[in-house]
């Protein structure tokens, strides 16, 4: 899964990267957006429910739903 | 852009995720792998110079190659 801070909300790491880089010679960069991406495995009977599972954790332990946005890919075994 | 730890490297992020999420009741979690996603805009004329130069970023400055992997995705604009 991944979680990105969404529209709006300030991210420092993001910018600071993009100074980084800049300072690096990488003068062609944008705006950099940082995130945190989660691979796990799930045992589920479907991708539906793996998805459904996922979506929990993400909402009660993975991610802060006020300033940040998650989005899942399922993968089958 | 994706970075992750490589396969055999200590992951604690990883880990300190696998056991919250089991402590919150999520038994059918299996391995936790944790890492960084990375969106950034650069200016190119095609997607294999994009790709390049964020390669090249990579390289540099945001994946530390000896214990990370990294991988690309470029989206037109």
């Amino acid at each position: 899964m991944y979680i990105t801070p969404k529209r709006g909300v300030l991210d420092p790491q993001g910018r600071a990267i993009e100074h980084s880089l800049k300072s690096l010679g990488f003068h062609n960069v944008g705006q950099v957006r940082m995130g945190k991406y989660i691979e796990l495995d799930v045992a589920a009977q479907s991708a539906e429910e793996a998805a459904g599972e996922v979506g929990r954790m993400c909402e009660q332990l993975l991610a802060n739903s006020v300033i940040e946005d998650y989005r899942l890919e399922v993968e089958g075994a």
